[in-house]
């Protein structure tokens, strides 16, 4: 059933679509999300604990749903890509170096960097093993090219740290393969499993692809604004890592030359730089940096619902028009 | 043709076996260690410099080996584990802190430990997508089980860092699941390609496996002992990384009870205090642990070649045995 008429689509309205199924998934990810080893059984009980919205493997079940049947795939599916997502979480975390996610210590600051590195290697691994050992080779390779995207988007967000002057290109490059790629993966996994949804598998990717650039955008967006659901993570934190997002880069092209000047020269000590945050803070709203990103965020929006045209009447067009609303809205 | 006779097999011998063979693995692994961003290329360009024995492809081309016959997809898979091996160094010297390896400074100190993370996975997840994509699904399930053990086995050994009583047992399964799998995966995947060997990958397997312990012990063995070829690494640096390894295990059962309490009273500054390197070694001279350490490297050279009963009299059965040779004598 469609939601599009409330004014905030909760993200509890799309996973009542799937609740069955998300009642598996949880128990997939629990059973998946273990290591024989002590340590390896730690870190994952304290992954467990800093449990995640489940937005990528709602995706992956609202594609594969064919009515009330569910593939006995599909769920374990979805826990391989949240496993997917734990681990790249893990390891950006030790990129990052940050001290907390989803209010809990992170595995770097908690057993170090180096178990921070061999837990996102475990993780990752086993998702490759456990499905080319049940030879499910289309996620594998959906999931194997994925990854491989994101590690090319980490090494250039890296590259570009704490640079002004990111071009928004690289910028859109960026999140395009690092979030939005996975979020693609998730939708066009799930329609592996449904048997009307197989042949518009390209279609799934493309909508998936969409609604990640609005989501990482909007995300971004916070960064800057605060929204008081996302109490686990500080505002500013993107730009005390040195990521440089839309709000800013939008804001930065229309800011005076003398600010530019001031802020070039304020960033020498480094983002972390306490009085800076207030300031780049400031030129972010001063210069209509969130009023550009939005925009952004709304476009992308859309061309995610052109995506599912392709799909012409379908019962899961409501829905994942609705999950487009669902990322929009977060801004209302 | 076997080279038993001689009293040193040299890794030229074996690899003059597969000489054309190597070639075009040399050509796969040029084009494959490459990334599209700069920062990723000047990465690969800098590790293809550190040029390793090629003792992993070498064995992969060994066992897919039919007569003149090259199967299309051997020198390829032979790069796939290679890429792996790398991927593995890389995370290996940032969990260490090593500074160098083969006389070149490490990616995590010269590009920085973000950078290091990011490569391996890189790396990995670059085998994975191109093993998919290709559809080669039998060398996919077993590099992905095999990373997979690795992984669990780094973190054992993360685990038992400087355990000075680290049991024997346990000293076993880390080698076997962080080193000799690989050289078990080597063997089983060349088997792949050669219709004569298919039917054998258990016993290539079980082969590598048991190589792969011998090859693992001896390496250990030289940290004690020194060896002139391996200028690149020093020697010690196994004991000052906090790897607990077999000449110690072994040797520190037969130390007396004071000179235990001395060592364990000197080890609160940690094993890279200057002094205590020497301690440890003469420890470990002088208490049987290289006599010992040879004694299980043979023993596992023995059942290495004992595996190869399964095939029979086949082509490859001298070769390997050669290889066996090659790993052992290496401590002459």
């Amino acid at each position: 059933m469609p939601l599009a008429g409330e004014d905030r689509v909760k993200l509890q309205s799309l996973q009542s679509f799937v609740a069955e199924e998300l009642i598996s998934f949880e128990h997939e990810y629990e059973t998946l999300l273990n290591g024989e080893l002590e340590l390896l059984g730690q870190i994952c009980e304290h992954l467990k604990q800093g449990k995640s919205k489940r937005f990528r493997p709602t995706l992956v079940l609202i594609a594969s749903k064919n009515g009330s049947e569910m593939h006995p795939d599909a769920a374990f599916a979805a826990a391989c890509v949240e496993l997917v997502h734990t681990a790249t979480l893990v390891h950006d975390d030790f990129i990052d170096d940050a001290a907390t996610r989803r209010r809990l210590p992170t595995v770097n600051v908690k057993w170090g960097p180096a178990a921070a590195l061999i837990m996102g290697d475990f993780l990752y691994t086993k998702v490759f093993s456990l499905l080319t050992a049940r030879g499910m080779e289309d996620a594998m390779r959906i999931i194997a090219a994925t990854t491989h995207r994101m590690s090319v988007a980490e090494m250039m967000q890296l590259e570009s740290r704490s640079c002004l002057d990111l071009p928004e290109e690289d910028y859109f490059t960026i999140i395009s393969e690092k979030t939005a790629c996975l979020i693609a993966a998730s939708c066009e996994i799930g329609s592996l499993f449904h048997p009307g949804l197989q042949h518009h598998r390209p279609a799934l990717s493309a909508f998936g692809q969409n609604l990640g650039m609005a989501f990482q955008i909007t995300d971004d967006i916070f960064d800057y604004r605060g929204d008081p659901k996302r109490l686990g993570k500080p505002v500013g934190g993107d730009w005390r890592e040195g990521r440089i997002t839309l709000p800013f880069i939008a804001a930065w092209r229309n800011a005076s030359a003398p600010l530019k000047a001031r802020l070039r020269k304020a960033m020498v000590a480094g983002p972390d730089e306490p009085r800076l945050w207030a300031e780049v803070r400031e030129m972010v709203h001063q210069n209509g940096g969130l009023e550009y990103a939005s925009k952004m965020a709304a476009h992308y929006g859309e061309r995610a619902k052109e995506s599912l045209h392709a799909l012409g009447p379908h019962p899961q067009t409501a829905i994942l028009n609705d999950a487009v609303d669902y990322v929009l809205r977060r801004l209302n």
